[in-house]
């Protein structure tokens, strides 16, 4: 049977701040301007999750979609939407909330959680002109 | 000359909470749910501002879209992107920071900025599924 | 207090045929083309309901767009959603299910549900390059 | 029988100079700034064309959306499409070609060609954060 | 020469039933839920075909995107816009018509159909926020 | 550390002639139809730019996202915003202005620009249909 990638988008919003606790206030300010205004500050972040593998003759699907969606809705998404990124989110604890970062979080959580489907891709947006991607390595 | 109405388009992004001081902490998680996050969450904005007015013969325009973009930016996003909006915002203060109150305070700050152009519409999304419109009545 | 038009945006998918079935089948195939196609096509649609008040000062909203939100899904999603237009949904019945009609029949629906809010503006996407709008009129 | 707006959008791209040949070189320039260069600068036009009208009982439709298409596709694109609207568009000889002028030209017309049909809107995107709107006033 | 990865965007409309005619109503109800409405649903669906090649010298093409958007257009579009995946679509036939069966079947009508061209990725959306990919794999 | 890709989206728009000084018009003419326009046409450009690395456990960055844009800014957009790709800019002389070609001159100034960031993409859209990538190869 073919190998197929699919996609399913969703979307949350948080509140973070960009900062580095073991740098100084100064040092902090220097590096991450704007983004670490100490009341916050935040986004609507778009998330897409990708999986692969073979489309089951049964279904003509690689994974249900619809249950992908719950999946990732409760590992993820209702852990950070409408929280904030640096005190709300346990699986944010001891990293600097950037993008990076949070796909990096984001891909630990939900490659077992996915399984048996095989995770591929984490993309996310932080705004319409910023994105990464992180596929595990 | 014809009249037309102009709109020009910018993004900013912030946290916020929404809460209404002059109510008990029980009744504001009652009335604005996950909004309601003491530790705060946030958003990408996105802004159309809309003046009308007759084209000018000699430009062409009815304004200098370029200086309109400039005066919003200077009044407006300087003061909320990458802010807090109950906590660092002067023209949001004493008021719950809504779409509906922020696009209402955006209105009042701008109307006298870009006259002689005259204002006519604040179109203002919190998100891609939400959006108000104020037209100054 | 200030005057505000919000907007919640959804989204539905669903068969339909745009057939009239006092015309002859000659008649329709001349009329309405491949859209009359009696094995059915279908179309993701983007319904926008705006509904227009007052901010009310203790919550700083129009409305709870959540609870338009559940209204909308209640009233209108629910009846649409991977639907077939012409079989299917009630409200429907007896009218050639056009994007102008569908409006026309999802105002009626919304406009006595979303009360005391004032519905002001129905905007239904069929494709991404046509839309209708109905203010009741 | 209610009364309903249809819009359909349409693209086309150009190249442009905004230039007023009644100035002199150096006044273009400091109306103008970037957008003078004389070598030509050029956009991805996006048009909205609305007409508004009873939904006719015979058909569900206002107007047939392909007709309709067809009608701007041949009285507009055609004319500008991948053309300079400075030398090459007959419409818009003798004005500075902002887009305030283009919507005004495509609106005069659109205005006959699609009767009975009545024009209500025109709405013309230069950029993703630049658009004019006229309604013929 | 450089090697680069071309890409055309074109969009269709269809009505489809995702069904499995091998399995009881029953299981078909409890595998698909709601996308097994035996009165059909739809999308819109948006298609992105991508072929890689060196850039020509004379051209500066890898491939007349024109020329690709005709075949496309002949062997895909015209097959199925407006049409019933089910019942209507030769390729389709004997396979359940998922998002993902539907991108494998256009890659094997479209692989030697740009030939030379060499094709890349199918891309394949069916909702705002489902989409598949397809390599050939 | 984690490898992350990270990209930056720009804009700019250009005015250009898809013409090769080689052949007669006729040819150029039947190669490039109206993209051939002698007065030029001219589009709104998309740049996405992907750099890809480990994740500085400083920063929690790959790269500043902001510093990035500033390089893009100066190095590429300062070229090639509001300015014709055939007349005015330096790294396209000689070469035929193609999306493909414009994307593997954007690539050469950014490599060595980026370092020591790694440069993996540049994806650049032409119109909302049309699209190229290059990884450098």
């Amino acid at each position: 049977m073919p190998f197929v990638t699919v996609t399913r988008r969703l979307t949350f919003n948080a509140a973070h701040r960009v900062h580095n606790p073991e740098l100084s206030d100064l040092e902090n300010a220097r590096l991450f301007g704007k983004c670490n205004n100490p009341n916050w500050h935040g986004h609507n972040y778009v998330l897409e999750v990708s999986v692969r593998g073979e489309v089951a003759p049964k279904t003509g699907y690689v994974v249900d979609l619809a249950a992908l969606r719950d999946i990732v809705a409760r590992e993820v998404i209702d852990q950070v939407d409408h929280r904030n990124l640096n005190l709300d989110v346990a699986f944010m604890r001891g990293v600097i909330p950037t993008t990076e970062n949070l796909a990096v979080g984001i891909w630990r959580i939900l490659e077992p959680a996915v399984a048996p489907a095989k995770l591929v891709l984490i993309r996310l947006w932080e705004s319409e002109n910023n994105r990464v991607e992180y596929a595990g390595e």
